[in-house]
């Protein structure tokens, strides 16, 4: 049996200057390590965190836990072996699980930071980051790699910092979500902020928007799956003793998607959910490089990217666009389209085929 | 200018006996006629309307009104052509457009029936319907045809009634709806039932559950267009004066469906949304008849399906389904799958594909 992990955090008491032109201090950032860094530090891994991810990746707190979120791709004899790579997963900036978010400590006012707190990017979660490397004593990364909201990450440190990172995978994830992205995130933004228990975001010291939050996460659970995934799963399979006349009675599926959006409530702060999509949606990047072609141009990384078949959430277009503009820049990357049911979640449960990938890449 | 067209009603007093097992009386039924019947009364069409539709399918009610919600598939020249058909559309029961439905007065009350309406069923509507056919002193249907809920409605007609329908066309429909359509219904159900204005239902003396219909109809709104569609109509276009890291700024996507979740509220009754989803969701052919292949072996009609390729909420295979079914049971339908991208609403929006694959079905 493994060591236990523990999640380790640091502090940044220097203000870390955000995109928005606004600052933050201190910055604390919660992080995890796997495997032991080599004597010359080139064998480094980041692993990017998805929306409502945590520093726990792998490996297990305690006995009989729950192993972290990545547990089957990160270990000894995995996609990321920890035999060979010294791996790091940190909390991002704005999130509830120990990095510094809307639910910490504002010092100005001794206060949660509730609304107060500043519009984050993920160009700043990514800067946060790279405290937390230097602070590991990492002048580069052996690679950066995520799904999703942690996929924009590990683009934006190639992107950001070309001569840091020297391969990027990049799963499941665009330079920019699509309209109909962000048309779900805004079924969340208004199912939390109308719940009465809201308060404006000031709600720490009352009842937590529970109802909203648990509206806001079916709504972001549907995009997860797939339909293939809906009919595997639940197909129309009736739930309740209720008969299929009863106003009240319903199909598993509601079942399903009721007890995971009100189970969500009791780990993930509203205020840090809806500052974390927010950075999904403002995620572009054109804003800063004007062009996706002179964003990737930038790229010095060796590139995988990862796709799934059923993802409606990140459709493959997406992926050939970048894909063919960094062959023009003459950083051809490569590219896996993974055949799944699993829809955008298939990053979190198709591990096989992910590890031949990631293995074959990581070696080359 | 042809003649405004005027809703009419008719209240049947005899008691409706629901698939429930419950009763209902009196039923009122909204409806309104396009064209003349003629001598040999042979030429009548039912239109069923979808979700929220309303009896007035054509047509002018005043000077500078929008027309009804098919104008350009109902009148003379098109689709439904009024020169020569005698064209029905009524309000389905349980919606708030003149049928009797959940803000109805409850005779036994005096009061909103509200919660204390019953599940209602597609079959129901359909019988309800019947009375209305019967009191207009029809024997048989030229056609029933309808788009989504409304196909829904004229595939129960062809399965019911095989005597009385003569041909049928199902558009952009199902035998029963997918798990990934119900969890979006679901969404709809916790968000009007937890607003606080909703008060179980009870809310027509007061305030209505607004914020939570307008959360709902947002769900709803997603699924009746596709990607493409999200992507020509709005790209990612931003929406406010507010920056981009402004955390009440958002994209014109997110504005226009905020305006029309709103703009939904001020013209339907949330419990009449709530019933008729039920009924989408209790929608299931094989409840009654066992199978699919024992239900569509009942058909009668000549049957055309019309499905639109970027429509997600029922997709094309559900259709294959069927056709399949009915060709085995000796019945073959027409199919025309129209490419588009306009995704579930495209019923709404493709005339000039539609009206051809229809004129020569009518025709043929």
């Amino acid at each position: 049996m493994a060591d236990f992990v523990k999640t380790k955090y640091v502090t940044f008491k220097e203000e870390l200057y955000l995109e928005s032109g606004r600052l933050i201090s201190p910055v604390t950032i919660a992080y995890e390590t796997y495997g032991k860094l080599n004597a010359s530090k080139d064998n480094a891994i980041l692993i990017c965190h998805a929306l409502t991810g945590s520093a726990h990746a792998a490996g297990f707190h305690k006995a009989g836990d729950k192993p972290g979120w990545w547990n089957d791709m990160i270990g000894s004899g995995k996609a990321f072996d920890t035999e060979k790579y010294f791996v790091i997963c940190s909390n991002i900036l704005g999130s509830c699980y120990g990095a510094t978010g809307p639910s910490s400590i504002d010092p100005f006012t001794g206060k949660h930071y509730g609304r107060k707190f500043p519009v984050i990017t993920v160009k700043d979660m990514v800067k946060a980051q790279k405290r937390l490397i230097n602070h590991l004593g990492l002048d580069h990364l052996y690679c950066v790699a995520g799904g999703s909201l942690g996929g924009m990450q590990a683009l934006e440190w190639a992107v950001t910092y070309p001569d840091v990172v020297r391969r990027a995978i990049l799963i499941s994830t665009a330079g920019r979500i699509t309209p109909m992205a962000i048309a779900f995130n805004a079924i969340v933004r208004l199912a939390v902020t109308k719940d009465p228990n809201y308060k404006g975001g000031d709600y720490y010291d009352g009842t937590p928007p529970k109802d909203g939050l648990a509206i806001g996460r079916m709504a972001g659970h549907i995009t997860y799956l797939s339909d293939a995934a809906f009919n595997r799963k639940f197909g129309r399979r009736y739930a309740t003793f209720e008969g299929i006349y009863d106003f009240n009675g319903f199909f598993e599926v509601e079942n399903y998607l009721l007890y995971n959006g009100y189970k969500f409530t009791e780990r993930f702060d509203a205020n840090s959910y809806l500052y974390l999509l927010k950075a999904m949606d403002i995620f572009d990047l054109t804003y800063e490089y004007s062009s996706f072609e002179e964003a990737v141009s930038r790229i010095k990384a060796e590139t995988l990217f990862i796709t799934f078949s059923s993802d409606l959430l990140f459709p493959a277009y997406q992926t050939e666009e970048l894909a063919s503009l960094m062959k023009k820049a003459g950083n051809p990357p490569k590219w896996a389209q993974i055949e799944s049911d699993y829809g955008h979640d298939a990053f979190l449960l198709e591990f096989d085929e992910q590890t031949k990938v990631i293995n074959e890449f990581l070696k080359g």
